[in-house]
């Protein structure tokens, strides 16, 4: 194995859906790799893997501070993303470029399809004995990659969804209903957990929370509401939008006509199907006989999640931190990896970060575990303690 | 007419949809009063004036200063909130609570419809030959109440419209496509005006602004999104709910099972319909024959637009401010209006507040003035240069 820096250019890039940090992980490595002297340009991928095939590339060597310091307080992906999810052919493509800008360095940042890529372009570079040191920096609000404590993007969407839910549950009591908030999370409940992040009082919403892990029944749910509202007239309930039936069947996909993205996904966010389908029919089964409906809305919370500009202050540090440790791993040898962020302390909450393995995170999904689920509508306190010291400081409200 | 403070208590209500800073207006009166001898017990209203006719009550008389900043801080109506709309025989039992409590401040704090509901409960407590100063204290998102510079309530709105659609921007630059923005604002069209407020350069969407004032043609509407994705690749449209066709029909409604609230209003908040549908409409017409539809996407802002914890600190300012001096008026003498802000300066911004008469205000709607209108789809600098005083300090992102 190569000691040190080898010579030659790097390439960074952004894939998958933008997050509020994602530009912190970037400056991040621009800034690690801007003190090795045997890196000659850095350069950065225009939306992904599919602007490098292209020769879309931006010179980012010469990045000055400042502009690093802005990209850290610039919500999503500011060297433009993709959903291209590179197959075997694609990544020998990416190879090929590689190879033709004298590219020795690759960092991508994303999720878990993200990783595989990388893997992939690995085994590609080596079997060409080609030494390219292929990096994946984690990035995903619905944190949902094995290995990790959490991922840089979850703190910040998991803050917009507890002020998020802070606020409408006082809004909710205001103007007692029955209010839904469909929330990110395709497979994964942790963005819909940190809803509970909201609570203060014991009647604080929101009142139930509903996760992909958790099968979702119909009637169950209705019965769930009707008690709520009975008891506190009034009744805040989180949902994912990745909620599914007992076979696994995703009840938003069931209600949108089928677009699905190049890695098999249905469309499931950007549509208010879902709340609008589950507030019709709450609506109309908690009529009474004879009397008025009670008052239902639905609110999907949308894009925001991913990238409303004010990030948690943790979130924005580890993003920017695993960015510039990739960096420096990359530039410590003949190495490739992916990097986790390793929780040290719990009170005060510390964490560092380490290198792991591509195939150790490529292409696999984590769930929240049994511990975090309490019942079939809420989360457990050990969440909420996990989930706090991430997300800074949320604001106090007065009751009156 | 009296001179002076009257003998007797006083009763404070919220009404209406809440806002990030209707708390702020309750802390200003119930400030406004602490400091007048002669009145004997602040009273709230909970849950409005139903509340008030049940004797539905909470003591505010020694509200701590600590608890009135709290308030400040405290989005949605923290005594409760109401939809209904008093007719004359609620009006007269309105009249009846504040005689049996010894009510001779009646304070209400919310839009046009309680605005009204103010003057009614004025005229039956003038043709009883009874002392009550009744003020209506201004609230609104929509910004929609005549005779004022704005509304308490708007600003903070509009800082979160212009928040969200500067990061929806970077989001739709980072995964190029069309976005649909669905922003609150039944009849006017100011709210959906504050997302050109997101722009900072000339590429920076929303490309397009739909308001309500502008009668709402599809076919045009499918033609402009098509030119600006034809010529950016991308495009980020914000639509008001309340747009409206030629015949003055709201294109929502007709998308929406019809129910309607105690003012005879549709619901158009709180649900996806909208923008679902016109997600739909353009990826259908924009799909090239035997090609691949558009990438389409819709978020409807929803409730986070009137209670997002993030209020702009000109409209806490001022809504405390209108509160307190609507409690000063009425201690000054035999006297009954609403609370108009006027603006004294443009730059640096400056605003007072005066008296007016209840009926100047009472059930009238104010619309986007024509020099703020640009075309059928855009908003004027004019436009933002009356607006960008109100929001406070927008981030300011990073580009590559």
């Amino acid at each position: 194995m190569n000691e040190g820096p080898i010579q030659g250019n790097a390439v960074v890039g952004q894939s998958g859906g933008p997050t509020a940090v994602i530009n912190a992980s970037l400056a991040g490595v621009i800034e690690g790799l801007q003190n090795v002297g045997a890196i000659g340009k850095i350069l950065g991928m225009r939306h992904g893997v599919n602007g490098l095939t292209r020769d879309n590339l931006i010179d980012l060597s010469d990045t000055p501070a400042s502009m690093l310091d802005a990209l850290c307080r610039t919500p999503a992906a500011a060297l433009g993303s993709t959903r291209d999810k590179p197959d075997l052919a694609y990544c020998q493509r990416i190879f090929e470029a590689c190879r033709r800008h004298d590219i020795r360095y690759f960092f991508y940042i994303g999720g878990n399809d993200t990783s595989d890529a990388c893997r992939i372009v690995n085994e590609v570079s080596n079997e060409a004995g080609y030494e390219l040191r292929c990096f994946h920096i984690p990035k995903t609000v619905d944190n949902d990659l094995v290995m990790n404590d959490h991922t840089p993007g979850y703190p910040s969407a998991a803050r917009y969804v507890a002020k998020a839910c802070m606020a409408d549950s006082c809004d909710n009591a205001s103007l007692p209903g029955i209010k839904i908030d469909i929330i990110m999370g395709r497979h994964a409940g942790f963005l819909t957990a940190a809803s509970a992040l909201a609570r203060r009082d014991s009647d604080d919403g929101p009142h139930l929370i509903y996760v992909p892990e958790v099968p979702f029944d119909l009637e169950r749910f209705v019965d769930d509401v009707a008690k709520v509202y009975d008891s506190l007239g009034r009744c805040q309930v989180a949902v994912s939008e990745g909620i599914q039936d007992t076979s696994g069947q995703a009840i938003g996909a069931m209600l949108i006509q089928g677009e699905t993205d190049a890695h098999g996904n249905v469309q499931l966010s950007g549509s208010g199907a879902l709340g609008d389908q589950l507030a019709g029919i709450l609506k109309a089964k908690l009529t009474p006989a004879g009397g008025k409906p009670p008052r239902v809305r639905a609110d999907t919370l949308g894009y925001m999640q991913r990238c409303f500009p004010d990030p948690s202050p943790v979130d924005v540090s580890e993003a920017r931190g695993v960015g510039r440790f990739a960096a420096e791993v990359a530039a410590s040898g003949d190495v490739d990896g992916s990097i986790s962020i390793v929780r040290t302390n719990d009170e005060p909450y510390e964490a560092g970060f380490k290198r792991i393995e591509l195939s150790d995170v490529a292409a696999k999904t984590k769930h929240m575990p049994k511990e975090f689920i309490k019942g079939t509508n809420d989360v457990t306190d050990e969440f909420v303690e996990y989930a706090m010291p991430l997300v800074g400081e949320l604001p106090r409200f007065a009751k009156l």
